[in-house]
C-alpha cells in the first residue's frame, strides 16, 4: 500500500467506472431534459447556517456532515443533499419564473459509517418543480421517474403513492390522538424494515394500547391499484379528506401521463419524518427489493428559510444504489470498457506516418480512436488496446497500404477483415 | 437579502449558465474522448497530506485552501487542481495499462481573494497523458486542446511551445550561474504582467548584473516558428542539448498531427516554478490576450508521490475564463437559453387532455417538451415560455383540433404555422 490514499470512505472512479456513471448520468439528463428540466448546479459548500436550517438549526446534525470554518472564522460544510440548496436558491431569485423545473447531478457528502455500496462522498439525483401545486406536477415527476429508469435499463415498475395527509387523517379515524399521529407513522415507516410485528412491538413500547396498534395499522398496510384503493376510502376527517383529495388530482393526472407502472396506493407510505407536506411516492422495480427512487411534496421548505411560500414537488433517483444493481445484474456487460473505440496500430516503425493518417481520419469523422504512444512493438500495442477495453484493433501494415488497405479486427469476436482506406469512416458509423 | 446567502466567494450556476456551461464541457468531452481519453473522477476530499505534497509539505497552502479535521481528527481539504490526485490514483493502481489516458472536469476549491470572474469554487478541466515518455504525446496533447477550444468556437490559435532545459540550458550558456537559474526563471515568468523592464529591474534587485540580466534576456525573448527557430539554436551544453532535442522530437511529433495552429518557439515560457520538467506549451487565440489553456511535462510527481517514476505529460484548459470571454464576445447568442424546444400551450381548459397527448407524442420521439402545469391561461402560459427561452409554441385549440392541426409558433422571429398532428414530431428532428 502506498503512502497517499483517499481519505476512508472516499473513493477514486476509474476510468472503467466513470464509462459506467456516465451512461447512467448521460441517460437520466436526457430524460429530464426531454421532460423540459434544466440543470441547477448549487455549491458543494455551504453555510452550516443553511446546511442546518432543515433540521430546525440543531448542533446534531454536525455529526453527520462535514462542517468546518473557513480561516475568516465562517461556519461551513458540506452539502449533504441537494433539496435545501435548491429552497435557498429559489428565496435568492424571486424574479424565476414558475414552474421552476430543475434536475441536479453531483456529489454530496455525508459523515456516515463506511460500509458496502455506503460512502461518505456519493453521487445523488434530484429532479423537482418548483412553484405548482398542481398534481400535474407530480404526476410529470413520477413519469419522468419511470421513463428515466426506463432508458437505464430498468423495468417491471409499480410506484407506491400516498398522502401523508390521508394516513395521519386515517390514524385519527382509528383512534390514534392527534398529538400522537407523527409518533405513530415513525414507526409505521420501518415496515419495510422491522415487518409488521416489529412495528407493532414499537407501537405498544411507546405506549400505544396493542388492541389501537393493531387496528390503526392494519387498516393502513393494504396495498392496491390507487383507482380502486380510493374507491375504499370514507374520509371522515378534514386531513383525511385533504390527503384523499390529492390522491384523487395524482389519479386523474396520472392518466393524461400514463406511466410505464402499476400505480399501487400504500396507505402506509410516509417516507420518514416531517420534511414531506402531502403526497409522497416511490417507484419500484418487481426485480429488486427496495425503492429505486423516492419523492414527495415539499411545500414548506422554501417559506421556512424566509422565502415567499412556494409548494414543490420533487424525487430523488438513488444512482449509487442503481448503478451496484446494474453491477450485480450485469446490466453493464455490453458497454465497452472505454469511450474509445478503435485503436489504430502501426505493425512496424516504418508505417507511423500512414497510422496517424489513419488517426486523423477516424478522429474527423467523429470517431473516438487513438494510436500507439509509446513507440511499442506490436504485440504490447494489442495488450493495450485488450486491457483498455478498445473494441476494434485497425492494423496498418505495408502489404495492405499497398492495396489502399486496412485489416480491421473486432477485439470481441477476434474476426477480421480488410477494408478498404477510403471506406475505413463507414466501418464504424 | 434574503438571511441564507451561498458563502462568500462561492456562487450558484442557474439554469442559464448551466446550459451554457454543459455546452462547453460537452463539446470538450467528445473533443477528449475522440481522442481516446476516458474520465477519471477523484475525490473533492482529500488528505491534507496529499493536498501539501507537491507543495513539499509545507503548511503555507494551509492558507490556501478550505482545511478542515474530520470527526476522527484526520486532516483533510479540499481539492485546488487537479494533477496531485490523479498522481496518486495512478500510484494507488499500479497495474493501470499505460498509457493512461485521462481527463477531469470538475470543481475545485481555492481559499482566493473574490474578485470579478475569480472564485473560492470553481470549475477546472485538465487531460494527461501518463505513462508516455514520448513527444507524440506531448503532441497528441497540443492537437487535442487545439481541436477542443475549436469545437467551443475559437479560432485563429498559435501555440507557444518550449522546454525548461533549453531555457535553463541557455541561460548557463549566456552566464548566469547554474546555482541561479531557477531565481532568473521565476522573474521571467512574469514577463506577460510585468514586461520586459519590468522583469529586467527584478533581476537587477535580485542581484544579477545588468549586462548580465539583459543579455541573458535579449537571448530568450524572440518569438518565432518553432521549425526555424530551432535551425537558430546551438545548445552548447547538456541541459540545452536535452531541452533541444526534446523540442525537435515535438516538432516532428506535430508534423503528424498537423493542428489548426501556429506553433511559436518561445524561449522565455517556463510556466511558473518547479512543477514542470522539459517541455511546456500554452495555447492562445490572436483574438484573445492571454493564453487559453497552458500545460507541459510532469515527469516527477508520480515518483515524488512514491509511486513507480512514470513521465506524464498534459493540459489545463482554463475554462472559467472561456466562458467568460465567450460570454463578452457573445459567442452564447445562438445557444437557447433552456435544453426545452417546445412549449405545448393549451388555449383552454378543455382542449388540456390533447395538449398533453401531443406533449406525448414530441417527448416520445425524443425531442424536449413541457406543458403548462399550473392550469394558468395562456397568457401566463406564454409569459412562462418566453421567460424560460423556449424556442417554440405549439397552440392546442378547438378549432385547429377539429381538423387534425395545431399552429407552431417560433418564438424568435413570432412567424406561426399550422402543422399536421401527424406530422408534428418532423417539424422539430
Amino acid at each position: 500500500m502506498t503512502r497517499f490514499q483517499p481519505p476512508r470512505g472516499i473513493r477514486d472512479y476509474g476510468p472503467e467506472e466513470t464509462v459506467k456513471r456516465n451512461y447512467v448520468f448521460r441517460r437520466i439528463r436526457e430524460v429530464f431534459e426531454r421532460y423540459g428540466f434544466d440543470e441547477l448546479d448549487t455549491p458543494a459548500v455551504e453555510s452550516y447556517d443553511l446546511l442546518s436550517a432543515k433540521g430546525g438549526g440543531g448542533e446534531e446534525i454536525k455529526k453527520e456532515i462535514y462542517y468546518f470554518k473557513d480561516q475568516a472564522g465562517r461556519e461551513l460544510g458540506l452539502r449533504f443533499e441537494f433539496t435545501t440548496s435548491a429552497a435557498r436558491y429559489v428565496t435568492n431569485n424571486p424574479n424565476l419564473s414558475l414552474p421552476f423545473k430543475k434536475y441536479q447531478i453531483g456529489k454530496v457528502w455525508r459523515y456516515d459509517r463506511p460500509q458496502k455500496g455506503r460512502y461518505r462522498e456519493f453521487y445523488q439525483c434530484d429532479a423537482d418543480i418548483i412553484g405548482s401545486a398542481e398534481p400535474e406536477a407530480d404526476a410529470e415527476i413520477i413519469s419522468m421517474t419511470v421513463d428515466a429508469l426506463k432508458a437505464v435499463g430498468f423495468s417491471d415498475f409499480y410506484v407506491k403513492v400516498n398522502s401523508r395527509n390521508l394516513l395521519e387523517g386515517l390514524l385519527v379515524q382509528e383512534g390514534v390522538p392527534e398529538g400522537k399521529c407523527e409518533e405513530f407513522m415513525r414507526s409505521l415507516d420501518k415496515l419495510d424494515k422491522i415487518g409488521e410485528e416489529g412495528v407493532l412491538e414499537e407501537l405498544v413500547q411507546k405506549g400505544f394500547p396493542e388492541p389501537l396498534a393493531q387496528s390503526a395499522m392494519s387498516r393502513v398496510t393494504s396495498q392496491e391499484s390507487l383507482y380502486s384503493g380510493l374507491d375504499k376510502i370514507k374520509p371522515e376527517n378534514d386531513l383525511a379528506t385533504k390527503g384523499f383529495e390529492e390522491l384523487e388530482g395524482l389519479a386523474r393526472a396520472l392518466e393524461y401521463y400514463s406511466p410505464d407502472a402499476e400505480i399501487v396506493l400504500d396507505l402506509s407510505l410516509a417516507r420518514g419524518l416531517g420534511y414531506y407536506t402531502g403526497l409522497v411516492f416511490e417507484v419500484w422495480s418487481k426485480e429488486f427489493t427496495g425503492s429505486l427512487a423516492g419523492g414527495g411534496r415539499w411545500d414548506n421548505l422554501i417559506g421556512l428559510l424566509g422565502g415567499k411560500s412556494t409548494p414543490a414537488t420533487g424525487i430523488a433517483i438513488g444512482v449509487e444504489r442503481l448503478i451496484l444493481l446494474m453491477e450485480e445484474k450485469g446490466m453493464f456487460k455490453d458497454l465497452p470498457k472505454t469511450a474509445c473505440r478503435v485503436f489504430v496500430a502501426p505493425v512496424n516503425d516504418q508505417v507511423r506516418k500512414e497510422a496517424f493518417k489513419i488517426l486523423k481520419i477516424l478522429r474527423s469523422a467523429g470517431i473516438n480512436a487513438e494510436t500507439d504512444l509509446m513507440k511499442r512493438k506490436l504485440r504490447k500495442q494489442l495488450e493495450y488496446a485488450a486491457a483498455k477495453g478498445v473494441p476494434y484493433v485497425v492494423f496498418v501494415g505495408p502489404k495492405d497500404l499497398a492495396e489502399g488497405e486496412v485489416t480491421v479486427r473486432d477485439m470481441r469476436t477476434g474476426e477480421e477483415k480488410k477494408v478498404r482506406i477510403d471506406d475505413i469512416t463507414s466501418m464504424f458509423s
